[in-house]
């Protein structure tokens, strides 16, 4: 059995976007080349597939494939193009590959047994996507956390883990940056 | 000037109580010689002035003069009864002492002015006490939040930093205990 794991960027209070979606405060996150190789290693050395939520989809494909996250990034550019990608949407009926965006795949429902069956053959790892981790954290489908806790409060957000069931965690990892991001790295008990 | 800081355990999705208040999922945090002395040599060492609002405060001195609480931990039990303690409640017209629980202060209202005196004589310990947090980190009055992250989950609950104003925050220090608490060490920029 492979895993499915999360990562996300979420503020200290436990949010992973602004009320509206925003991620603007991820330019509080300061330049820190220790945390910059630090995902670009764990990305380049993984073979994930991407999971998303339409939402989360729309914002990768508008700005990985572009000409400037080639420029600003070129190692993630080309891990978000390269690596297998899946999104869930009900009403999404097809996706576009395009230059630079390719391996894309729809899943118009989320079925514990079709999720059980990708993980036979593949790892995974979901990125943003709220509510797709909550729907498959309580349908015990996540195998391990990974929080990046980037100093800032917001007030008011989406909250990462709304609404998901109560849940017992084991620290694997606690690791510290010098930009003041802390990864949580939890599993489920 | 002295120091108004919070301590606050929290769940990983921000939470410092149930949504109707709940605490017992403090039970998930596991013995931990290094954990218990870290909060002893924090406590003793303190003669901060403990602050809280009303229903915190009520839950602190149902629990803390008992004879069980001074068996379960002496150390904690003494210092919640000789360190300075202040209530915020609007409803509350006097306190009483008694075994065990003296040095009880009552304000009826927050107000910067009255908190910015008390600051220039005595270092401030906010403990629980959501809704007084919040007031005050609006206030700009908070030098340092101090969050033990324990490794649970809720999915509902009472979020620490309700509708608080977006602040960025420096990382002070976080340290990782063996029972799987991450120690949180913040103050806002």
């Amino acid at each position: 059995m492979r895993k499915i794991s999360v990562f996300n960027h979420v503020t200290v209070d436990g949010f992973f976007a602004g009320p509206n979606g925003e991620i603007d405060w991820f330019k509080v996150i300061k330049k820190d080349d220790e945390w910059d190789k630090y995902t670009h290693e764990a990305a380049k050395s993984s073979s994930s597939t991407l999971m998303f939520g339409h939402t989360t989809y729309e914002m990768m494909k508008s700005f990985w494939p572009t000409p400037e996250a080639i420029k600003i990034d070129p190692i993630m550019a080309e891990v978000m193009d390269n690596n297998q990608k899946i999104v869930f949407s009900k009403t999404l009926a097809s996706v576009r590959e395009g230059p630079n965006w390719k391996n894309i795949r729809i899943l118009n429902e989320i079925r514990r047994e079709d999720i059980l069956k990708l993980k036979e053959k593949e790892d995974i790892t979901i990125i943003g996507s709220g509510t797709i981790v909550q729907q498959l954290a309580n349908l015990d489908l996540i195998d391990e956390y990974n929080l990046a806790v980037v100093p800032i409060i917001l007030g008011v957000g989406k909250p990462l883990f709304k609404d998901v069931k109560k849940m017992n965690l084991k620290l694997l990892e606690a690791r510290t940056f010098k930009n003041g991001i802390v990864l949580l790295n939890y599993r489920p008990v």
